[in-house]
């Protein structure tokens, strides 16, 4: 199983510091008020390059040799996690490979050249420009930079979570969008490690949900439907690793609404103009959906990322 | 002439720090490209009630003995400073009344009232509303809050320029929107205090430029036309006692063009994915028109306000 504590997680924080945002830890009137809970926002839509993954990638590159940072990098990624490649390897002057499936929205592809990464565009799914970036990884010696599943990963994602809770420490519920769960796991070990009361639900949309019977069945289980979704940084498929680290340190899966998660980018746009990406909405929908399991608690939403595109921000906020 | 020195900025910062948020210093990587200047965001955007108008009310409301604030608090404002006054006076369980006028839009009226304002819908023009303010001022005792001509309120607001300083010494250029001139004058205050070479400028849109003619005349001047702008926050007539400070402390007033303005509006949307009002997409609107001046300098940019209408920023986001 992978192995990841909370003193990696400590260690990679004095590891990254220098290069990333401690980002605003905001409390939420209009969100409590419409919920009955206490809201917190971890704001992580204001990190560099716009999402958390700049933790994990900040992470990996730093414990990289000098034979390794030469030979450079490669991902692949639906989108944050390529952003947040390329800036580390510039960090280092190393060079980034990024594999994005067609489906990867604008911005995060421009994002990636901007930082001086090498886009690849390879697949429908993002299953296909994985294995393309593997193959280049076998072909040019490049170090493969997992997304979500290495230790190395997951200690970086899990210092947002830290972080807040140096500000914050007296949490009842910590909210983590989930994709492949590198901050899902992340989270948990650092919350449970700050004070094992503290509930860690992993979230997803209705219409991309693997974690749920996986988790719940404790096997990886990918029987349910995939659809497209306003949270394209949650969407896909997942890996056994992952799920087996899930089930010694978070406390449930839930499944949100693909509408009470565009009701969620549409909320935070309308209460506090911010603009958020469809996975980071994912805390909203929840909020709005399971009240009788949230109301009264004092919850921290990992509000993963600001990534979506301008038309498609848009189009949502103006539904209804 | 209004007094207010660097140590009343110092005190007031003191007085309020429980109650606001130290906002975001952030350097923009994408700016600085375009324009080739360094250029920081202050992001007040993110404070409190939207705005770095929190500032200058909860100094004022902080200085009312308990026999004032029992009498409770009169402003006039259709905008982000009705909300910040409602919310200060909330803090220490005063009571404001906020005097708009008929043209106020509904969306500002409901942010008054939801802060627990209570609401005075008064004449067709802002000057009528403010005359209601003074007529309640006197008929009840409560006390006036001025939006932005009383040293309490610039040494309020002034504060938002210290905290950036604090954190990065060495910028050349202050870039400050600019309506009545609150903002203005605490800035270039608390800039000349720590560097007297830090140049300090106020921005205006050329669809509401009281403040060109009258700076560069040394006299109240307000012959200019007043058309429609997106940068509300800015819009309308000015009096001389602001003009006055600033002439003593200000470098120039620059006038940027309506439609730079929008295209602000949308470069902070695109780039950031910053949801940002009109006054504030001045500072990018005068990065992208004064080349020659700002090039190579490192700039400091106040991102006033967010609040904006969801629906006009998509309009604007979506233009071209």
């Amino acid at each position: 199983m992978i192995n990841v504590t909370m003193s990696d997680i400590v260690i990679a924080y004095t590891r990254i510091r220098p290069y990333i945002s401690k980002t605003p830890l905001l409390y939420s009137p209009d969100t409590s008020a419409e919920t009955g809970s206490e809201v917190w926002f971890k704001m992580e839509s204001l990190q560099v390059t716009g999402s958390f993954k700049i933790r994990g990638a900040v992470n990996n590159i730093m414990l990289l040799s000098s034979a390794e940072l030469e030979r450079g990098v490669v991902t692949a990624s639906a989108g944050n996690h390529a952003q947040a490649v390329a800036y580390a390897a510039g960090l280092k002057k190393s060079t980034a490979v990024v594999c994005v499936p067609e489906s990867a929205p604008m911005t995060k592809r421009a994002g990636v050249l901007k930082l001086g990464g090498r886009l690849v565009v390879y697949g429908a799914t993002f299953d296909q420009a994985d294995a393309k970036a593997h193959q280049i990884e076998q072909e040019t010696g490049r170090k493969f930079i997992h997304a979500y599943e290495s230790p190395e990963t997951i200690a970086g994602q899990g210092t947002a979570a830290l972080e807040a809770l140096l500000q914050e420490g007296d949490f009842d519920v910590i909210l983590v969008p989930t994709g492949g769960g590198g901050l899902l796991c992340g989270t948990a070990i650092a919350a449970k490690a700050v004070n094992p009361k503290i509930k860690v639900y992993g979230l997803q949309t209705n219409t991309s949900p693997p974690w749920e019977r996986s988790f719940h069945q404790k096997k990886l289980d990918l029987s349910c439907e995939f659809k497209p979704t306003c949270a394209d940084g949650l969407e896909g498929v997942i890996t056994w690793p992952n799920v087996e680290l899930a089930l010694t340190c978070v406390d449930d899966i839930i499944i949100v609404d693909e509408k009470s998660t565009r009701r969620g980018i549409r909320w935070m746009a309308e209460k506090h103009h911010y603009m958020i990406e469809g996975a980071s909405a994912t805390c909203l929908a929840a909020l709005f959906e399971n009240r009788t399991l949230l109301e009264g608690k004092k919850i921290l939403c990992m509000i993963t990322g600001s990534n979506i595109d301008l038309d498609r921000f848009c189009t949502i906020a103006m539904e209804d």
